[in-house]
């Protein structure tokens, strides 16, 4: 299964191949299979050591990526950067080699600045390492397996024994919130494009500017009604409260009111519509509370299930590869 | 042996049948057994994953839980709340919904108020999720697997190789100190009764409220003398030096005179007698410092001992019912 | 192969004896030849419990001990400081005791204070526990498996395929920095003059006290030139950025100029002349950024690829002993 497979680190989602996108999803659609039967463990990892880098905190993401390896029963080792030699002085690109030089096979990194999992991947290819690099979420850049996730959770919806690119032709998506600082929209607008999806992103101006229709082919809207209307699956983004003080948004409530979505408002999606959210959820301000807990609009449980799906898929492509 | 188990989640031993105390006895024993003859990992719960929420941090505990998962071939995960998403605004609820969905069998859940894990126990099962909670401890309310693990101290300092409730039958048991903040006290009071102890309880005024004896058959103490007198076993408890601030408390060497064990108070005890301590010991204040490291009376380390037995004993009956 | 192993733990090189270095160097030896043919882990330490005591955090250090013992299929229990029971007031002792009562067989300690390994070592010899204590660095005391990892990196440069402490007769090296508070340095000296090393020790004289020089057959220098006149063998120290605020040094770049590794500065050395720090490195302190980069001078990232196989022969030697 694995033998197309010819990408030695996943960067970004910006020049994935349809090939590459139903490469993923198959490969975790056969993991869901797996893992539905009981089988918890398998073993195509074994032995593989597999470095969590999470310069910038995140238990969730770090927890999944942890038992996705632990399932292809990889050695796992968790960098910490709280009690780090970061604080010593040490440079990124140093701690990467010394966890390099442990014997690390895969290295999953997160960083609060973009670039930096490139920039250790460029080095590893430099030093003809054979090492591959997954990048958790950099900066404002981008976060392709929480988009692979997304991707594979509304082809499953859509058909879930074999979810593919194809079956996102022509579906209309809307993508509302903070674009602008958001690396979960990045890798989505690329993947969902790819798919030929008709997407919508919505957003107050202050956090959706105009250069966003240059990403390719998308419908920009300051307003939430055109980009809900007959959409298929609206996904929402976290709003980082921190934005409030840098003056790009009035209260939380007034954000509500305009583009919070609540069920009222979801009457003119599509009578099948999903809701997404990467998760944590601020209740009340994206989305409603009622509505993220509702099993038949709210996708947001089947997204974290089938992150570990995908991200045994990555580490699976990445670590049989060669 | 797990026929019997029919309890779905381990919140609070107040219901607590004999026939469950003597299975999580009986059980916990087996392990010991095991493990004593050089077999130190069994496969029972290969695959399934025990998730650690540690809201309120604990290193022995948490690494009793660790270890007990290991030993019975679970994978483990560490929700950690110092870099999680709690910071962001994230509920309890949706933290441990985050786990489920990524596939937790088992819950372990430590959280500074009562009552957390019941209610995430109850939205488990409203979810239909099968998913076990296992309450390490909530606020004042309860913390049974220490309660358990101190009941599988004492019964197999009583009878090793059969440990189990009715040996404790009319035996005198004084529980000693801040009885009032202790969830370890609450739980041990219901183990206790339902053993047929003879229960006294033990501590200053402000920290032993008289409703103390609307719990069960017990008797309160203000003095030490007449609660130790010919006692078997007595229950220390760790005493939160924040009391001395909130008035509650005169000084810790006060205290020590008054309520603190030594090995001159302990003569008016049965000669047997066994001194227990949940851990982390105050040296010089709940007991003196030679006590605690007198293997003679002190059965503090074996208390921490049968923390990896009755905890494997619980994950196992958790895990392995239906 | 661990029949004639006999020291029950690992706290200080200064009475290791040369077959005791020749067991280590071999061991480490065959693990590095079993893992460089694709088989990850073995099991001589599988269901054994080592407990990684960092009172002192240390990522990279840890990190390597983890990795280790994950590769000889031990579990792993980590204490992590911060959120530990030591801030309730816990003795350092009673910390190592109750990962003893929970099944520890062999303990990593790190510890900010000379000696806490130590007492901890005589405890559990003075319990007959048959635990292990292993040094990972205490105060500016010692740091054994730094410099065994440091010897094994230089004798496999000098004889890759028969690593042994003969090989370095004579060969003369120069440790750099700031020898007064390095617990590697100190490490170091007992084993490279074991050896039988020409063993040159320069810095400023604020960090090299002359009493250095009763430590054995070591020469001391407060200029570089004479220590590197010929050496086969560089080794850098990590300067702590405190010292300065403590007035024991002028500025960063007074210390470079004066002491800091340089291309330039290697040339009166033996043309195959080898570079070590034991990391992290401020680039551009104890040495340039390019000598550190350059693998034809640096062993830095040996010395890590090393820390791994010293550390599984140091854990399998006391794991299998008796």
């Amino acid at each position: 299964m694995n033998q197309s497979w010819t990408r030695h680190h996943i960067l970004s989602l910006a020049n994935f191949s349809e090939v590459e996108y139903d490469t993923v999803l198959q490969t975790a659609s056969s993991f869901r299979e797996v893992l539905s039967h009981g089988t918890k463990k398998v073993p195509p990892l074994q032995g593989q050591v597999v470095a969590n880098l999470f310069f910038e905190p995140s238990t969730r993401t770090r927890s999944s990526f942890e038992l996705s390896a632990k399932r292809l029963s990889a050695d796992i080792l968790n960098f910490t950067p709280g009690s780090s030699s970061l604080s010593k002085g040490e440079t990124i690109l140093d701690t990467a080699k010394t966890y390099l030089a442990m014997g690390a096979d895969i290295m999953v990194i997160r960083h609060k600045q973009a670039g930096v999992p490139a920039a250790i991947a460029r080095e590893m290819d430099r030093l003809q390492t054979g090492v591959s690099i997954l990048n958790a979420g950099d900066g404002q850049h981008e976060h392709p397996s929480q988009a692979l996730l997304d991707l594979f959770t509304i082809c499953s919806f859509l058909d879930s024994d074999r979810p593919r690119l194809e079956v996102l032709k022509g579906k209309k998506i809307a993508i509302v919130g903070d674009i602008l600082h958001s690396r979960v929209a990045r890798s989505n607008i690329w993947s969902l494009s790819a798919a030929g999806v008709d997407l919508h992103l919505a957003g107050p101006p202050t956090l959706l500017p105009e250069y966003f229709a240059d990403m390719g082919n998308v419908t920009l809207h300051w307003h939430l009604e055109p980009a809900l209307q007959d959409a298929d699956f609206v996904m929402t983004l976290r709003l980082q409260k921190e934005r409030m003080t840098s003056n790009l948004l009035p209260s939380l409530r007034e954000y509500h009111q305009r583009y919070g979505i609540t069920r009222d408002r979801l009457k003119i999606c599509h009578p099948d519509v999903g809701i997404l959210h990467p998760g944590p959820v601020n209740r009340g301000v994206e989305l409603s509370s009622d509505l993220m807990d509702d099993p038949r609009l709210s996708l947001i449980s089947q997204q974290v299930t089938s992150g570990v799906a995908i991200r045994m898929a990555l580490l699976y492509l990445l670590g049989t590869r060669k």
